[in-house]
């Protein structure tokens, strides 16, 4: 507290991140980062973009990243808005479009993010119970609701829902802004940027950090019908004009039109995730069926808190979320094939 | 206008950056860049840093990046914040510690995100009148202010206040936070960090976008004790985690640590603005003294907007202000030795 601080600042609960500890030979399962590196081709055009024009401010408006985006989706770039994160994004979402008379909407076990945005916008908030199973049933987003926000698959559960009850959703509340926020979205769930073109109240956020391998640049994007992306733009440049800085908007371009980096990438990681799945659930552990590249798991007779800790020991970090419901799981990022086997062999060890 | 929008959207006036356009051999004196590349040492730092690390978040806390700036300045880490770009400083300074009972004071003529910032966070605000001769008086703060910012030098005047008068005004107003946004503070004017020991209240904002030649980059920091950086940080934390990424952190700290570089240029530049000054002055105009790597002058006979047009059909794009007091003065960045020549004779041209 400081009588120096706005008011606003008093009341704030700040987002706690997955650590981000600086120990050699740490197996660090807790943050959800990509295990393989970005490809070669991103690399050389980052070295390529480090030149004497950094002295020049980066293209305001990203058109060329923006560009390289829609030219995957096959939509029109005046259907993308880019940003520094997806985290930017979203904080720019909950200030230009989220925050209306009637409540926002998200489910109660979700990213940890979302309160934090409410908070920092004063934006009256209701959350939306999960099933048992941790199903997000959409059709119970009650009609008082003033816009509607949530993770697909979801986050921590990996948990997805479908595309159909997406589009039933938008339809149902077509004055409603319904953000799908996707940053793990390509690992076995189906991104709703198909349903753009049908609903002007749709807004779908994705990243670079997750199955593109480049957490380390800050990269993030947000897909919607102009309409929408005037609202982000008119925060965006009340807020810093040039979100995207020229080297990372250098490698994003670049991982963008990677195709088959990305797919060998993310198959990879799904396969492992089945793995690693079979071998928790040959522990005990009841898994989550997961869509992301993370699971989220719980052993019915040893503590989440006591099993992260002696993971520690073993310097394995997995992340361990001390709020209701959830306080008996772990939420376990899926490594490299050696950092998953070394997982399963230190659990088993643990569970012995 | 949407029904999508959030209230606060609907009345925005997004700032509007001097234009980045794509125009080959064009001589861009509109956006203050630096003339002179980074240095081969800030960018060996950045190529070494485009490696299969930037699958991993940056620091949160850009720790490295924070002891650079201390170290620069001789003063603790915990003395120093880190953004992306002093405008997402000055964004989160505005939210965080800006806003208060009493309204914000700044200069009538100053850089122009400021109103900008104040309406995106609703803050009352109470304009301080430049003297004729565009001097920023700090005694003529009102008491009743509840804050106050202000650049220093100014922009877009280049005109600067005295150390003791920044201190003065800290001492008067104990209890009201104090931003000084030194932009443009390596071209000549005293920095305010000096300050921040003794004044609880005094928070000074710096980026590397101008002097140290990596706009591209977007990096910026503040310095002041931690108390006010504490409430920037609660705010960070509500907004996004990791403003700073990987590459831009490594190029910062290397220009950081490249004082030769940054002296060395700074003074060219400030050089040539001497020799623009003069040129300009034998041409008619009436020119502000600058300090900063830009110059504020007016042709006592020369409409500025046509002396603007007249310049950009040769190729030069200068900034005009249509802004009350000021719009019959062109803003001018001080380039390479060459652009300043082909400035000056251009406009010998024109005014022929």
């Amino acid at each position: 507290m400081s009588r120096f601080w706005s008011k606003v600042v008093h009341d704030l609960t700040p987002y706690t991140p997955g650590e981000q500890p600086k120990i050699a030979n740490l197996i660090k399962l807790n943050t959800n980062e990509c295990p393989y590196p970005p490809s070669e081709s991103v690399l050389a055009a980052i070295r390529a973009a480090a030149s004497g024009d950094l002295r020049l401010y980066p293209d305001p408006d990203s058109t060329a990243l923006r560009q390289a985006i829609a030219d995957y989706y096959g939509i029109g770039r005046d259907h993308v808005f880019a940003g520094n994160g997806s985290d930017e994004i979203l904080a720019f979402a909950f200030q230009a479009l989220l925050n209306h008379d009637g409540p926002l909407v998200y489910p109660d076990i979700t990213y940890s993010f979302y309160p934090v945005y409410s908070q920092l916008n004063q934006i009256r908030t209701e959350l939306l119970p999960l099933d048992d199973d941790f199903t997000l049933d959409l059709t119970r987003v009650p009609a008082h609701a003033g816009a509607i926000i949530f993770p697909n698959p979801n986050a921590p559960t990996g948990k997805c829902v479908a595309l159909g009850d997406i589009a039933a959703l938008c339809e149902r509340m077509p004055d409603r802004v319904i953000v799908v926020d996707e940053a793990y979205v390509d690992f076995g769930a189906e991104t709703a940027v198909s349903l753009v073109k049908n609903y002007p109240n749709l807004l779908v956020v994705q990243t670079f950090s997750k199955s593109r391998a480049l957490a380390g640049l800050r990269v993030g994007f947000a897909i919607g019908q102009p309409e929408l992306l005037a609202g982000l733009e008119r925060v965006k440049n009340s807020f810093n004009s040039y979100p995207v800085d020229r080297l990372a908007s250098a490698g994003a371009i670049a991982a963008m039109e990677d195709r088959a980096g990305f797919e060998h990438d993310r198959q990879r990681i799904m396969t492992s995730r089945t793995w690693v799945n079979d071998q928790l659930s040959a522990l005990g552990f009841d898994v989550v069926p997961s869509t992301a590249n993370f699971v989220f798991a719980r052993h019915p007779q040893r503590d989440a808190g006591e099993l992260a800790l002696a993971l520690r020991a073993k310097a394995i970090i997995v992340r361990h979320f001390r709020l209701p419901r959830i306080d008996q799981h772990l939420r376990i990022t899926i490594g490299t094939e050696a950092e998953c086997t070394a997982l399963i062999e230190a659990l088993k060890e643990i569970l012995a």
